[in-house]
């Protein structure tokens, strides 16, 4: 079997296969975003993100109770975060450029989790100054993307744990092992320290009614692989007297290879922030396309953009809705050659990675503006 | 079946039954205090506690190779604690009056930690306020025992979990749930708090050699109850680097009533440090004791001192040895009668108690002081 043809396999530890977003919908018990919902969404921020319009945000939980919410004048919170067991490729990105967005558009304030516990506790070979290392590097990549600082706090789960540990203590004494096994798939051979760690993740969900002294609505972007986190989360919360917090889930970036999500595991079909425009191209160059096998079969057939990991880099991240539409027409009508369309990303990319990689020079300077204090800020 | 003929049962979190400290040790696999061992503690501490001398400490694990370190002039840490479900009686005080001549004689740093995460998780109708507040209170109790505050540290844990944290992550690591099941007894409805709480236990053994940065020997003095968290801090040490701690277990002191342990949840079998006179008077009126049905029976049979609550408690705390054995001997031989045992006890349970509960007035002062703050001290 190919990739594409693999069992799907979505869990927070595991992406794999083909995969079918209205079965996860279905699956998981999630909402589709509808047209309306996106309206109402329009009408708040002024205009829609591209990745709500492609529906790379496709799917919600309790979205338009918080919007009704928002609507009473009522602010609700972002919380989403970063496992840090590597270098950010730009896959990652996608999600954290979308938060930023509703950050500016809502006014919200961000709590990104840092887990350095749990990829501490999730790696063999990992020391504790592994993770720790990543989360600073990761950090950069964050506040290189603009994130307002008085509005922005960076959560390292290790060094912050003195403001998580009561919270996630309260979580944990209403989720039995039964249940997190039912959950999260753990088994015999679990570590003590993974099968208390969902009860970290779900703290900074609660974290902000916790600071204020009352219940603050929070919103969760992210990828839907965390969504048997935010399950136990919501779970939990009307029993400890917390509002439950609302979702919005992405899509995975696909990588540079045939299917499957970029993912830092294969670096050859993913593009790291840190890496040098040289580095980038020569994977560009080398992707996988919906190209056919001769030059003169795809000017006259035209080839599929749709399995096409170059087109799927310009869909998530690189070109605005009309050029994409153009893309995709001129990609099916054979009028543009692999080659070409290759050239084109890479410096769509390469430009893209130098500006980053100036911005996160600078954030060097201003990481400790953005940890988390343990005060409400 | 009796108190004392049902099955032995001893964990952490329930001890019953008649207790067969031989068969515990074997058990447990442990070692017994021998008379050379004893001689060497001698040695060092000029006078053996009472408590040794009675067998009170009765098992160890690697006391022989501590010994053999501070005999070379490596010095050790101490290391106990209390789970704060409730009020201190007098039952647990008499495993940290030992630990304190442990502290006096040789010179030892002691760290001790309140469990009130444990405590929180592990009783249903807990709120966290609740051993928050009686982490303060039993805190008064040590502190009234005149522990030397230039060398005693009390850990909270969910004060000071930014400095067990990152340890309780390292031997979490090591622990998988079929360990922590088959050591515990956990079972599918255990909360995954609990199933990560050995971790959190474990972490002072290790505290003073991380916080010193190199090794330094561990003697934790403490029931034999609380032998499953050893052993698994035992198993994990040498995997992180650090030495296993040695152990030193005592017997449980016996309540009032018939068989079975001082149990705060058994309340009028048990004297607490905060009861008044008066109360306590009152309890230890009301004990069983080893008398006969009369008078005249006891005066021509003797009664017997081995199956006595009244006798246990000076056995345990108030008598020097040989006061203890001339009570046994009249005991014994009918030379004594029970209330006037009784009155006896309870004079001495007075005079402790209004000196214990005026020292205990003063050491609200000295609370601050005692409290852990991170660093070496």
């Amino acid at each position: 079997m190919t990739a594409n043809e693999e069992e799907m396999i979505v869990t927070p530890w595991e992406v794999a296969g083909r995969i079918d977003y209205e079965k996860l919908i279905r699956d998981f018990g999630t909402q589709p975003l509808t047209p309306e919902l996106l309206q109402r969404i329009r009408k708040h921020a002024g205009e829609l993100h591209p990745q709500l319009e492609r529906r790379i945000f496709f799917s919600h939980r309790d979205l338009d109770w918080l919007l009704e919410k928002y609507e009473k004048g009522e602010k609700f919170v972002l919380y989403t975060g970063r496992g840090p067991s590597g270098p950010v490729h730009i896959g990652h990105l996608a999600p954290w450029i979308f938060t930023k967005y509703l950050q500016d558009k809502f006014d919200a304030k961000l709590y990104f989790q840092i887990t350095d516990d749990e990829r501490f506790l999730y790696h063999d070979n990992f020391t504790m100054a592994e993770p720790q290392k990543w989360a600073y590097e990761n950090a950069l990549d964050l506040i290189a993307l603009g994130f307002d600082p008085r509005k922005t706090r960076i959560i390292l789960d290790i060094k912050n744990i003195d403001k998580l540990y009561a919270l996630a203590l309260k979580v944990a004494k209403h989720v039995t092992f039964s249940t997190a096994k039912a959950v999260f798939g753990f088994q015999e051979s679990t570590n003590i320290g993974l099968l208390f760690y969902p009860a970290i993740q779900a703290a900074p969900a609660f974290l902000e009614s916790e600071l204020v002294g009352h219940n603050v609505p929070c919103l969760i972007p992210a990828a839907i692989d965390q969504d048997p986190y935010w399950r136990i989360t919501r779970d939990v919360a009307p029993k400890l007297g917390y509002l439950k917090p609302a979702q919005i889930h992405c899509r995975f970036v696909p990588g540079l290879g045939r299917g499957g999500k970029m993912s830092a595991s294969l670096p050859e079909t993913a593009i790291f922030t840190i890496d040098s425009p040289e580095q980038a191209r020569k994977k560009i160059m080398s992707a996988f396309t919906g190209g056919r096998t001769t030059l003169e079969e795809q000017k006259s057939l035209g080839a599929n953009p749709d399995i096409c990991s170059v087109f799927s880099y310009d869909y998530f991240l690189f070109m605005k809705t009309n050029e994409i539409e153009e893309l995709r027409y001129k990609c099916l009508a054979g009028d543009i050659m692999c080659g070409e369309c290759k050239s084109l990303l890479a410096e769509r990319v390469t430009k893209f990675l130098i500006e980053h990689q100036e911005k996160r020079e600078k954030a060097k300077d201003r990481f400790e503006e953005y940890l988390f204090n343990g005060k409400d800020y």
